[in-house]
């Protein structure tokens, strides 16, 4: 069923409801509607997803102020290009030059000119509404629920890890960290491989994370002699350091978040075992959408632990600091 | 000519010199001649090298006590196999198991039961004697001067790059430090690939490094947008910031320094830009010793700034420490 003829615009179209950081996260109720500069479309939101990136923005990663968030889904509201009015979409967070190097090689999102929707220099999602270049816009697929698609940008970071490196199947994999991104990481991986552990410290995450061949863990990885990948998205320095420790001579780490802060390490273990560290961000819409649609019953909505209506933002973050939630979505429409 | 009749042993053969560490590096003359386990060869030392690790195993690296000294040329004094006496040797530092995963793929520098020559459980090569296991040592090929071959565990170091990074040849190289191990990661990949700059702060070092087409710089890497790869061989936290500075997004970093000190560093670079960071170690003598033959206008000779007999080793180390030294080469034989 068609959904648009429901969106109650704001009364008063020039300004809406956001969610705004300067000194800490605010609700803003009159803040400027965004024009639309040539190119791009602007997007009425349904709901945006808490993500670890802001919660670090917070704590001053980036320097970022302004308009947060950066995982949504939404509708097209305005668009020169009128084959997207209307259409259900998510956007990819990275708005490119289009004219550099990175950019025609299909790697805008590493653009050196790039804005980042709600981490660097663009206004973010958490309003009721954002802009963003048209080519940055996928449109989902009418089978996939708005609970579903406000996960696309997270689980396309986690497809991310399957583009970077060259698997064969029989790695043995540990994930540590039971947040969403690490949980998606372990599912994602589970659909290519065998041998795959999350760990983590939270037991009703891990339950939460229960899917197929999974294996979880409180305590260690019960991989001898070390894990052929790790994969770190605890968000936390001692991730780094457990990381290094229980990957195998010859091993891979691959660094999924961002931390504020700058990290102790000692390297000479990565020197002394020749471990390769891949840091890995953002991945590509259509593969995140992709494997949405191929893996149905990747139970993504299980993810979902609290929602808060917009005005109610700031209790939302101070929720989603708390180590039993998973992820928290901020509502603009009902 | 056949040097082994100039060999004047000790006069007692049941104690020799050598140079320990414990809270300095000392002269001994009078440490025990090491017993020969079977399937190990006892070598007469003829010179080794002072290399940045034994340095920062006087910093407390590794917590290593005994006989140092990793880098050597010598002959082979006593052996259950009758074809290698007397052979020049040069050999590898990992004393291995033999029995392990590790040692049976080919990888025996990673066994994790291994001891290694001078820096892990296992008196080094700094003395008139050291043992090894036989199947780490190599012969020199008879062209190769006892000053060339005692720099073959540092370049087999440096060749390890090559065999570790897949390379296309077409990439933007730049190797952060002009030590010894810094220029010869930029003397190997020079030998691979067109465009290579080596950066460092010692322009008299970097004159010494002066070889076909590799450019130098004290300052700033030339290379717009970023390099394709960076190599750190700075063995300081600054080169690996600087490495990281210094990347592409998607570009790769090569740690080779093992520093004794915990490293602050902000990682999201990494994740941010994707980079991949590779950890470089030792390599397979064959390697080292094929790029010599191979390569014979490598000036390697070049390196060795300062010599000493192994009586003045404390001064040969403090004389090492200079940041105008390259090689300093600790002599038990004329």
């Amino acid at each position: 069923m068609e959904k648009t003829a429901n969106i109650p615009y704001p009364r008063n179209v020039e300004t809406m409801r956001a969610v705004a950081f300067d000194d800490a996260i605010r609700f803003v109720a009159d803040a400027p509607v965004p024009d639309v500069p040539e190119g791009w479309a602007r997007v009425r939101v349904m709901s945006a997803g808490i993500c670890a990136t802001d919660l670090e923005i917070t704590k001053g990663y980036m320097g970022f102020r302004g308009i947060v968030g950066h995982e949504f889904v939404g509708r097209v509201d305005e668009c020169a290009d009128d084959t997207w009015a209307g259409a259900r979409v998510v956007g990819e967070i990275n708005a490119s030059c289009g004219r550099c190097e990175w950019c025609a090689g299909g790697l805008g999102r590493h653009c050196p000119h790039r804005a980042t929707l709600g981490i660097d220099r663009l206004d973010g999602c958490m309003a009721d509404y954002c802009v963003l270049p048209i080519v940055n816009l996928h449109r989902i697929p009418g089978e996939l629920s708005d609970d579903r698609a406000v996960l696309t940008e997270l689980l396309t970071a986690a497809c991310e890890i399957l583009e970077q490196l060259d698997i064969r199947g029989r790695e043995r994999i540990v994930v540590l960290g039971d947040g969403p991104l690490g949980i998606l990481c372990a599912w994602v991986l589970a659909t290519a491989l065998s041998d795959v552990t999350l760990v983590g410290h939270h037991p009703d995450k891990l339950d939460r994370a229960a899917w197929r061949h999974l294996k979880r863990s409180t305590k260690g990885t019960g991989v001898e002699g070390g894990a052929d990948i790790v994969v770190d998205a605890t968000g936390s320095e001692e991730g780094v350091h457990d990381a290094i420790a229980l990957c195998r001579p010859r091993g891979r780490i691959v660094l999924k978040t961002t931390v504020a802060s700058r990290v102790n390490l000692d390297l000479s273990p990565i020197v002394v075992n020749e471990l390769t560290v891949v840091g890995s961000r953002c991945g590509q819409f259509p593969d995140g959408l992709r494997i949405m649609q191929t893996v149905p019953d990747m139970p993504l909505e299980r993810l979902i632990t609290a929602r808060y209506p917009i005005e109610e933002a700031a209790a939302a973050f101070a929720r989603a600091r708390n180590a039993d939630m998973l992820k928290v979505i901020v509502t603009m429409q009902e």
